[in-house]
């Protein structure tokens, strides 16, 4: 029997090991791997159903939300999709190699800053088996190794997936510890690979709060974190009240569930008497609870609208729940989003360029959107191709994490023997 | 008298609200500032060549190295070299506000990748007072407020600085807060501060490895780190040997003490013969302590060349002192350096264009020459500007940090009432 210590060593320097080779591989080996493992994921649906099934017998029987099984659960047209993802991501531009910037300086040299992959990524996520096919297509896709570490309830699940794109990996002669699995799923070893930034380069934790600050307190190498999204959108005096009706509607109720849901509506005290009571009826038509100021509830008579305290304001409810303020101008608009806000989305209706452009730049938050629903932050909305995450972090990568933030660079410099002076 | 932790949270606090204020403020703002602070430290000389003066003597009482205590004498002469440093500075373009991409969706949506301060930045240094102003300076531009925490042994001079520099913030009526000083020398409050992560963007450590590692350690934001520089020249079969022995000779002897000095030599055997001789004889001639190889010290008859350890490959000299390897082929050379290097600067000798072009791509380093001195990697060197510092970090930036480096970026999207569909 191995050790935590021992099994995660050896997990990590083997993916070191194979981050090595897979840095200079052509991006047509890559694309020829993601379409092998595509072609394998279809032809070997049974055996993954099979697995599947199991993991969700054992979840049903353990009492998990039917969210939680929902999301646990494969089908055939899941796993053609997610198939079809790592065709997808085949079909985008290779991100290593890229000259980001060139430079020739006064004595000749020619400076390039060049895309590299990062190297070694450990992703850390929920148990959702789709996850884990979209993961590894995205790191081998920018050159990196990954080392996989689902939700135990998928564990059975990974294990067939992870066979499936390794058997690919042999077939397209890439080395296999390019994608490796975390196959227990004894917390220590999450521990033991968190202080391994010797071999591994970025984690990147996808789940609840908790566990992102866990891991983001417990690691040595970077974190990618995305934390919770508390999306507002801001009505302004001047908005088209049309339009910012169905930017509300859009926002709250299309997938209440997802991190760029709208939590929070603020509304310019002029244009609330117009505004508020056709949008809440609208709301409460669609199902969704309102919690409002005491303003709010005032020109909204007839409505229920429920008290807000200040946990509504900070809340991401993730659910058809939207708490909703009367500001007396745009500054107290902004300052509320800086008090109560979580850096991730938010979105001004107004047709005033000036409130436009002192939102945008006033506003100190991943995605600032005008006249648009923060439905839209995502990395297919924003032209990235697949993402791995939305970051709520200012370092290294803020917002959706494609292919290219999952790279880093280097200077590669070219000269004819100079030496300094 | 203040506690260290809210003297600590009081500092934070105050940082954070002036980033806000700084972050929007126009280049012209930041460029008066820069040239009122350069003219009033011009005008206030005396006032800190008196405080340094007391830093001096007191080091000089603790019997501080000769080295370090040049590093902390301040001079009219540097004094004046800080001031065109913030002139400099002012020149350059601002870093913030640029549009790093642009792509319009098929929905019409404008999306626009925009660069932004990083918030607050913990600046944590050596005693050289000249980098107090180098870093305020590069901070205010890039649109960050700093908290600067010098070495011990500078404080008064720091503090001397510091009041020059917030007097020209008042006279530029920017908020003083943007740079604030830690003035006490009480340790407990560096670790107080790198808890603060909910007010303190990035924390920037420059010193030693083992302050380095324990402010990695403590931090709860990230840490922009900047490890030894371990940099080699691989002298390939192809090389221009009368090429290869300036870079060589320059490499090391230019500036020894600082970390993109060459440490390491690495000779491909079937130039060995002609080569060792005429370089280790120019070498030695220059001074400089070699250590090879056995096959080094064979190539090399009637030459002084110690034997090389382990440790003398993994080694920063920071000193007149070489280690040198023959190789067999390019792939040993690129083996030496994957295991004994730093990934901060290496360099290639030679003709051959599938050498270049194989070094340059598997040798994982901040920066990779071809045909140049590992002295180049720095900001000025790369067309960077002014640096903070070297980064031998993958994550956020690599090699040398200057102004675009102490940015982060949010995306600003114009639609006209998109919604998800």
């Amino acid at each position: 029997m191995t050790s935590p210590g021992d099994y995660s060593l050896d997990l990590a320097r083997r993916a070191k090991v194979a981050a090595r080779t897979l840095a200079p591989t052509l991006g047509q080996t890559k694309n020829r791997w993601l379409h092998l493992a595509a072609d394998a994921l279809i032809q070997r649906t049974p055996e993954i159903l099979s697995a599947n099934t199991g993991d969700v017998t054992a979840a049903t029987q353990a009492n998990l939300t039917a969210a939680n099984i929902d999301r646990l659960r494969l089908t055939s047209d899941r796993i053609r999709a997610a198939a079809n993802g790592l065709r997808e991501i085949a079909g985008l531009p290779d991100p290593v190699g890229r000259v980001l910037n060139s430079n020739v300086r006064p004595n000749g040299l020619h400076v390039n800053k060049v895309s590299v992959p990062l190297g070694v990524i450990f992703f850390i996520y929920e148990s959702r088996p789709n996850v884990t096919i979209d993961a590894a297509g995205l790191c081998v896709k920018s050159g990196n190794a990954i080392i996989l570490r689902g939700g135990r309830e998928a564990l059975a699940s990974n294990i067939a997936l992870h066979a499936i794109l390794q058997d690919a990996l042999r077939e397209a002669k890439l080395p296999v510890d390019v994608v490796q699995l975390v196959n227990s799923t004894d917390r220590e070893i999450v521990g033991q690979l968190l202080k391994l930034d010797r071999y591994i380069d970025l984690a990147i934790p996808r789940g609840g709060e908790s566990l992102i600050r866990r891991v983001a307190d417990e690691a040595t190498m970077p974190v990618l974190k995305h934390y919770m999204g508390n999306c507002h959108v801001y009505v302004d005096q001047s908005a088209d009240l049309t339009m910012a009706e169905a930017i509300v509607i859009n926002g709250k109720c299309q997938r209440p569930g997802v991190c760029n849901a709208t939590e929070s509506l603020l509304v310019h005290t002029d244009i609330a008497g117009k505004f508020l009571p056709r949008v809440t009826a609208a709301l409460t038509a669609k199902g969704v609870e309102l919690r409002g100021c005491p303003a709010t509830a005032g020109f909204a008579p007839g409505v229920t609208i429920k008290p807000a305290s200040e946990a509504d304001f900070a809340a991401e409810f993730l659910d058809l729940i939207l708490s909703i303020r009367v500001v007396q101008n745009i500054d107290e608009a902004i300052e509320h989003i800086a008090q109560y806000g979580s850096g991730h989305t938010e979105s001004i209706v107004t047709r005033n360029l000036d409130a436009a452009r002192k939102f945008t730049t006033e506003v100190d938050s991943a995605a600032v959107l005008v006249n648009a629903s923060t439905r839209f932050n995502d990395g297919f909305e924003f032209g990235l191709g697949a993402e791995i995450g939305i970051s709520t972090d200012k370092f290294h990568a803020r917002g959706p994490c494609g292919l290219q933030e999952l790279c880093s660079y280097k200077y590669v410099v070219y000269g004819d023997g100079q030496v300094k002076g």
